[in-house]
């Protein structure tokens, strides 16, 4: 049996519009529209426990999940959306023991679900070149406890001559330009291994689409993913009001070999006849 | 650089909707539409090369992903697709390390690809009646190499007197009437823990939240995931003709404790007011 | 070439959430967060053109279409929303020249559009218990200059003896218990005629499919509409961020004859045989 | 009482993918799969009522709708589905009476169906280039019974440098390059009035809201609807397994004026300080 205990992140949860992410510290109270958490009520308390507020409202002490902390995390950018991280780990088969690179590290939402996912044997390398991301990045990946399985570091991987790392099993690129960085990618890449990017707009899919065919990748597949809510109770089931909107489109496509070199003898003779 | 070897799984690539995955033999041939493919042609190749076929189609040798192996898996059920996959694991935070249970492992899709997740310090125990279903899914579980770190046992959880395992992370239900095992979830999973349901109806939806809330869960959120894909090349961008229809709607809960026992202090004086 | 005049509708457009719908009246001043307009602008202009605010703002003269009436109309009651009501008439095929019969009159979003349609030698007939509801339908209706070809009547059909119209070609029911009415909307319909009715709720749907098949309906259709809307702009086009939620299902289905007196000869031997 | 005569058309109906839309002519079979369904059978009949198949099948006699006629229409080119055809009446608000100009008339479905609604006062104005549409599409016309509210002319009006009609309510493009026809389909507008396309990339989108923007039009709408079924059945509701997949976008817009001569004196007084 857990229980929380002062330092617990736990997960002060209302409804679900209401709900904060807290670090527990004996003294410290959360001020909010349905009263006051003191933060000593939950010391002690069985994850799951209720406790009450100085307004009579209860609120669930929950253990935090990668989905909490995501949902809560503090973002100088675009984050990466439960749905969107959700389909790119089924998509691209991503499991526990792989080696990842991420380009585009932005607020490491990403970056801490990949890590959850890979470890203890596996490993996240993210490259950025922004310091102000980088700063808030190190912070979320502290939070959610996956410094051990993230390697951090500022580079700028369209210009670099070197690349850092091999026989990568998922490139995940999110930029603005997912384009620039396609042949660097291929060459970190393992043989079959995939390539993701987060595309906001139509227009990168095209020209990502149209770069990924040069650069001899398959299996290309652009998706987008829609959300939908669902009240159901008892009598009156039905989609929420409230609608969820545009995030991102995605993009999947495997390294492959297009050249005459890795091709079968029999596609010579072929050439030659 | 990984090559292709006798009694490799290789995903033989065509386009999206040819591919077929093999276990390489030396001596077989696979027979196709768009022609004969060797087994001993991808041997010695790196993965992501092309071979050819007797009728002259590359075909690419991919290395299977678990999205190959769970698209292609042997089903005697309906079988929990990649996108429904993924959203369970981004929204129950599934992670390396968890211990799962499955109620109703079917044809051991969901099992084979959430082991993946959890191996290898985690834990997979998955439940089932059919013993005909078990026989598949056992097959299917081996041929993904997940046999480690799954349990599997027959065993009817909605009569069984004697819970089998305690303090599991997540309870994952995938059978016709989900309501019929909400206590016995309740009694293995941890503070906190997450049950999710797979609904292929509203109806289910609508029982399975009553019987939540009776059950003492809380942050209940029912969804369905609507996955689109789109055709992206230059000049004309547009999704996909070919539509994607339902699944199954999903369900997310966490074990909670309404009682007052576990409730503070705070709640019993003003209770007492 | 048509011009803003006293007693005009027009449809000041600043932009797609900033628009209002106003009567013009000489020494009219409409106060808004982008500054005052000034009816008297507006007046002798050409409808398209643009007149500034005293905050520097342009604002369109637009002429209203019914788009805009029923998006701006006074409502006491949830409205049907134009992707529905476009399904509607699609779906049943409802064009101008019908007998329409509108079973819950509500605030007259639906009756308004579907008398444009019918009109001039169609007519729109609907039914309401609740006169408050009815007083605020009298007035949208004489807003859109509708009353001519819609014929309003305080009438509950669930309990009515004699049914008030004969040989309609669609029947609309817009009540929260659609299947109470389905027997008497059978009455008034012609053979073949369409039932269509708008059910928030999936429980609604299937309580009425049930009730339609007992009633000798067929060709029952029920769908969701899903309206997203797309920021096409050069280099950045994308779904937009802001999500549309559920709004109706909507059920459709014909009248039919399952009894014998109506099929063939042919039938009557094979039941002798 | 409407019943079945010879020259009727009607539609047999045996479920949502197997319906027929025949014109009854007395010494006529159809050959099905469910058997075959003699005209003469329906003769006599009442719309809604039953006959039976050689085979011992069912089948209804419905009377067609503009549905009926729109899903079974013969075409050369893509149609616009009801579900499009619904949207572009519901959004730009055509009514019973207007006149509207079609650019590209492809098979006339859209053209027959806009031309149901806006008789008979109103009248449809279609413009094509392609002789063999244009066969089709007077069949199609012919067959629905909208030849007098229909008017169809060759002509290409990317280049016609006399504009052939003016005032219009409503201009709707059906063609590749949408964006060549904005300046004419303008002049053709009456002030404030919609032009509508039919745009199947999201290419076509981006250059023809740019092109909207230059040509001064504002209240800029893009859109796409998506239509999904639901099997509502007691105790097991839920959306149909078969989805539907994407058809087109579609693109709104209001002629404005956005010079100076139009805008109001304040402005003037306001760009003199």
């Amino acid at each position: 049996m857990s229980k929380v205990k002062t330092n617990s992140y736990v997960l002060f949860y209302y409804n679900s519009s209401k709900k904060w992410l807290q670090k527990i510290s004996k003294n410290e109270t959360l001020h909010t529209h349905i009263g006051m958490i003191k933060h000593s009520d939950a010391i002690g308390k069985e994850f799951g426990s209720r406790i009450i507020t100085n307004k009579n409202k209860y609120v669930y002490v929950l253990e935090p999940t990668t989905f909490d902390f995501i949902s809560k995390i503090q973002h100088g950018t675009q984050i990466v959306y439960p749905k969107d991280l959700g389909y790119i780990v089924a998509r691209a088969g991503i499991q526990s023991g792989q080696k990842i690179v991420e380009i585009g590290t932005g607020s490491a939402s990403l970056t801490t679900f990949i890590a959850s996912i890979v470890k203890p044997k596996g490993h996240v390398y993210t490259f950025d070149v922004n310091p102000d991301f980088m700063k808030i990045a190190e912070k979320n990946i502290k939070k959610v406890g996956m410094e051990k399985h993230i390697t951090m570091k500022k580079m700028d991987l369209k210009t670099a001559k070197k690349i850092p790392i091999k026989d990568v099993d998922i490139v995940i690129v999110d930029l603005g330009d997912p384009w620039t960085v396609v042949s660097q990618a291929r060459k970190m890449l393992k043989g079959s291994g995939t390539i993701v990017s987060i595309c906001p707009t139509m227009n990168q899919l095209e020209k990502l689409a149209s770069s990924l065919v040069q650069n001899e990748f398959t299996d290309i597949e652009c998706t987008e993913n829609i959300l939908r809510t669902i009240d159901a109770r008892e009598g009156k089931t039905r989609h929420s009001f409230q609608g969820i909107g545009h995030t991102t489109y995605l993009c999947f496509a495997r390294k492959a070999f297009f050249d005459r070199k890795t091709a079968t003898r029999k596609k010579k003779s072929i050439a030659k006849a």
